[in-house]
């Protein structure tokens, strides 16, 4: 019998089952650091530690994309070491700040599973909840993943599709965002003018700039996290695979994209939620990506006059400016520069 | 109107302008160790809260160096976004020290405005000033740079052409340097026995090593400084450009260089001032950096007995050893191995 | 008289000799977040604040081999600058547990020599041991290296050749780690359910996952450790030498194993341990690193019922997944996929 994990396959889920995943990771100013150098992120609550006390957090949070990564790397060994596709996420919400210090874990529970008419696969769906040392859940977010049979001769389970939001309502938002004294906001300091109330719905946003990935970065990245797919750290096996390259963790683009709206939406500090969102095509080392944003809704927070959420569609390309805002063709089909296409709240001092 | 940053051009700047810059930024412990994986000092005092302690630090503060580009990073999108060249910098001073824990920001003031006589371009001169979250100076410098003109029909400002340093003098140094216990001073932990008066005008000394730069690493500098010039990131325009590749960031260079002086300066573990510099020639991934250096003067800090200053002349090569000291030919030329020509005052202990 | 270092050729040794290593280095978060982004360990008790308190820990110590390279690394400017090359270890023991914002420092003392009958070089034999800002010694280790004379003519010394264990005894082991109450050990969370006594004299485990070296990766490494061994950061030398290449640094490629060894050994938590080892072939940027181990003893430790030690041999690959197990042909010769051969005893929960 093999010590070594040979990851799950369809038939080893359940609904209602539970994964309890290792490794539980303290966050610290480290992993900040390091986080900084491979995204180089601007949004002042998370980079000065005095900007996140003059507006009412006890300090700077960790950005809450670290916090997803960190959350979703543990899902991996347990969940998706035997998938052969990401099919999607839905209903990812923030629900506490994290700070350096706070030790993450995660824990998933089985909540649909449909197996695929060719018999060989099936799609499993989780949600996975992210806790930090004192058990307040500070993340979670269903995933579903198309994952392998072990034996194709296993018959199939009762298929169990849950309902997911096609996006989070605003009262479901915020709720890892303190209640702000924006008194102490100073927009010469956050880089931006810019307020909640300052965007359209309707109003594109060409982020401008474009920042080109290295196998070093996006290793390093996968590495802080604890994401332990195959696919992003092998480049002997991948370069007899399908792409003959190491594949660039989804994340990793979309941390790259969150970076570069700063540069448009400099005051939109904080991920509330994220709704759905689609790996459209594989990005490698030697891509430049790019990115745009189109504001889909501006809505108040039930409750909260100190922020006002956003839903914003972010799409990033590589090696395409987005001055054109790139996006599908008449025909549905994405344009071939595309490889995300995500839709979030955001929230925004008022 | 956009809300993405087009930067200022030569006529949005005016002579006592104000510029506050963001984004405000903590220095932690995982700067550091960034930035000790990115060029490898091995100074005791920065490298050992032990060892700064024994000496009269409260514990190892934070390279000098990392401080200045965090400080200046942040004057990139304000200042030198539609800069075509960076000219010089002058009168550089390092006035207290930082800390981990320590939120920086900084402020510019335009000194200086001289359209160029092509009427397409004009020089901004800015005296920026980085700050802690008391409020208390830790830096400051004043900075040239070539700017384009939005509309060349603009009428030309008045020139003010400000008047700077071409060195400092010795009264202006060690301001960051707290008044040393030398009683505490290790040179077998320090790595090098030669003190202050151990250093001759006229000396020179040939660093040795070499150092090659990789693309990973002088764009995780720069993320880390959130320095957002865009040509350090972007091989897709780059590329296309006049040197078909990313320019590496002329402070990485200067880090590198600084990093490689320890063989031969050990003891010079504070920058004072940098009385200015030249990056002669640009860099790229894959340059080996090597470096030699020459004293320039030796001076006595008056009123203190613990450290002494020495001004030196750092030259940074690529792809050639200094064995030889390359340097200007009779004709006044650079070397052409020659990328970095910078002065500055150093200090060691006496 | 030149101010750099030279470093010590054969004939500047003396056994009994002392040499007090330049610099100490304060250990950090920010060190352990990169250590963590270099390799992708998952150990639970260095990752995990909480996981490491609840078994008794004051909180998440620092990875052995990151303490192990810190120690390491400031031998090399002193003893082996003019090394030909890296002969072997001995005897090498984790003495006490190490924390975020300890200091380490390192003394070497010469314990053997002798000269090579080729009258060219000889063999340098030292006992290292770091210590803590306390003077605690947290590791000690031998090494031996081939060093060049600076003269062949200076006669050779009168020979002295250590005595060095084989492999330590088990009553040597565990110093390093405090008494664990395992009633707070987690086997969901630490990631495996194999304790101590599951593993059997003999049995191989294929670590079965490959990681792919990068240039920036190994730099960044051993400028963490303050390693300034030149052959792994100077590719305009190296690029005309042997191998037409930087050399990645022997301890980069056991620390890339390490973390693989998680996948097979995930409770086997700390090194108590290294009783030699081989760098068979050398390791270079693009390589991807497999690893296999082989249980050579399981032994309780005299006093203690909470941890139990394995003795594992480790052997790593490049280019050639372990499920075969590449090892030493009938002729004795290497594999010529085998880049290391590590001995080293582990500690797992009982």
């Amino acid at each position: 019998m093999t010590k070594t994990n040979p990851g799950n396959f369809f038939e080893d889920f359940a609904v209602g089952q539970v994964l309890r995943h290792a490794t539980p990771r303290t966050v610290t100013a480290g992993d900040v650091a390091l986080y900084q150098a491979l995204y180089g992120n601007r949004f002042a609550v998370q980079s000065s530690d005095a900007f996140a006390r003059a507006i009412g957090y006890e300090r700077a949070p960790v950005d809450d994309l670290l916090v997803f990564h960190v959350v979703f790397g543990k899902t991996v060994p347990d969940v998706s070491l035997n998938a052969v596709a990401n099919l999607g996420y839905a209903g990812c919400r923030f629900l506490a700040p994290v700070f350096p210090g706070d030790t993450l874990s995660t824990v998933s529970e089985v909540i649909g599973l449909k197996e695929n008419s060719n018999g060989k696969t099936g799609v499993v769906y989780v949600r996975s909840t992210g806790t930090n040392q004192n058990g307040v859940e500070v993340l979670d977010y269903a995933r579903w993943v198309m994952v392998r049979k072990r034996d194709e001769s296993t018959p199939a389970p009762t298929a169990v599709v849950p309902v997911l939001p096609a996006h989070l309502p605003p009262d479901a938002l915020g709720a890892a965002v303190p209640r702000l004294d924006l008194s102490g906001w100073d927009d010469a300091l956050s880089g931006s003018p810019h307020r909640w109330g300052d965007y359209a719905v309707g109003e594109r946003i060409d982020h401008v700039d474009g920042t080109t990935i290295e196998e070093a970065e996006h290793q390093m990245a996968c590495r802080l996290y604890q994401n332990t797919a195959k696919v992003h750290f092998n480049q002997h096996t991948e370069g007899k695979g399908r792409f003959g390259r190491r594949l660039v963790y989804g994340g990793h683009v979309i941390s790259t994209a969150r970076a570069l709206t700063f540069n448009g939406l400099g005051n939109a500090f904080a991920v509330a939620a994220i709704n759905g969102g689609r790996h459209v095509a594989p990005s490698f080392a030697g891509d430049t990506i790019y990115a745009w944003s189109e504001i889909l809704d501006s809505r108040a927070i039930p409750g909260r006059d100190d922020v006002g959420a956003l839903r914003v569609r972010l799409v990033a390309t590589k090696d395409q400016p987005c001055a054109a805002f790139p996006d599908k063709g008449d025909d549905g089909r994405d344009d071939p520069a595309v490889v995300l296409d995500l839709d979030w709240w955001l929230l925004l001092p008022r």
